[in-house]
């Protein structure tokens, strides 16, 4: 939490002012969020209404940063400790929406996740490159870029229509350097998302490829085939890919 | 949360009256709670000092249980769409202790967590066979036999010297009508956690049956091999199996 979660007014005990669990409904949605990330509550289709302000509060207040920032600092760790082969061949995987670079003002349009996912609106909200870096994945990244690691980025968005403005994103938002960007392509039209992602760290894996780490903010990231050495959950409340 | 982290008294503005979440130490923990229930962070010895006193709120004012409910509530959700085949062979598979029945009142002797796991305490504890039920498994276990599943327990428990008080203390909870409580023999001595849940699993499915679901606290309970259609994973920030 921040500092104004300090509370210095007395008559400001409302739920914003004492953080995110002073109520019956922070209870229910602190429960629901950590079902959420622990993939126990799967292929869920909107954040139930009664959570929209504390998802907001997550998001916005504080939390959702530090809570990616002991992650961020648990990878590092993980990475300190692997020799890498120096041939080149020693990879990470990251995701990139809500993972490299952030949704959250899109999302706030949408209630937080509130309301259900509507394809047209995010690709004109893509469209603008605007996404923000994750500042802790952000991090990551360059560290991992420095130790001599490939970064491989893997996304669903679609190569032919959000293909430029993703890799200008990234780029400004300082992912650059990276060994490769996969996007849908219509050879992987129909597959799910952990189908798809399976198929492209295949791919990875024949290559050559040693798959240390895996970072992703759903579990259609990190499940399936190839996952690689260790998986990431970076924590995101607002929608779920399945 | 319970009523009491409603604030009444202004001066109580503590940690304590405020909930979890009102200073940057419980911020802390709640991120490193969070991370060890997605599995971000392995392997870890102990509960970080700092948040002895979170872990003992989370565990004892009324979260936890919340959270077991919730995640009931889907596992129940998930059931009731499985339709059997009524041939004896749906099964869940169920861990035992922090899953179905409680070790609270002899972690908080650990400070919840914060000093290392220590074989002879918890033998004695366990010997005594007085762990209680956790209230939400409970319920689904009731369910899942009423509905016509086989439930299998699966416990890292050595069988010589605690499989009486086991048996005993399960019973004396509610826990009764299963098909088979599989404990640790010599057979499976030096197999990790995983490994070992893993080569039990194989043999359950190698006899015919259908794991549709699998519950456990810790990760190595529901990673590996044969881990069934669906992994439940019940919070547990006191300790980490690996």
């Amino acid at each position: 939490m921040k500092p104004a979660a300090r509370v210095k007014n007395p008559t400001m005990l409302s739920t914003e002012a004492a953080g995110e669990c002073d109520n019956d409904n922070d209870s229910y949605c602190l429960s629901w969020r950590l079902a959420v990330e622990a993939n126990n509550v799967k292929a869920w289709r909107t954040v139930p209404a009664r959570c929209e302000m504390h998802v907001e509060r997550y998001m916005t207040g504080g939390q959702f940063e530090q809570d990616v920032e002991l992650v961020v600092d648990e990878m590092l760790r993980y990475m300190d400790g692997i020799m890498i082969a120096g041939d080149g061949m020693d990879a990470w995987v990251l995701d990139v929406d809500d993972t490299c670079i952030s949704n959250v003002a899109y999302y706030k349009e949408r209630r937080f996740g509130c309301d259900p996912f509507e394809g047209e609106g995010f690709r004109a909200w893509a469209r603008k490159a605007e996404c923000p870096a994750i500042p802790g994945v952000l991090r990551l990244y360059k560290r991992l870029i420095e130790s001599g690691f490939k970064v491989i980025l893997i996304t669903g968005r679609d190569k032919e229509t959000l293909g430029h403005v993703t890799i200008l994103n990234l780029h400004d938002q300082g992912f650059s350097g990276y060994q490769q960007l996969t996007m849908r392509t219509p050879a992987y039209k129909g597959q799910s998302a952990a189908a798809y992602k399976s198929n492209v760290r295949r791919q990875i894996v024949e290559g050559g490829y040693r798959i240390w780490g895996n970072v992703g903010d759903q579990w259609t990231d990190l499940l399936g085939e190839y996952v690689g050495g260790r998986t990431f959950k970076i924590p995101n409340p607002m929608y779920c890919v399945s």
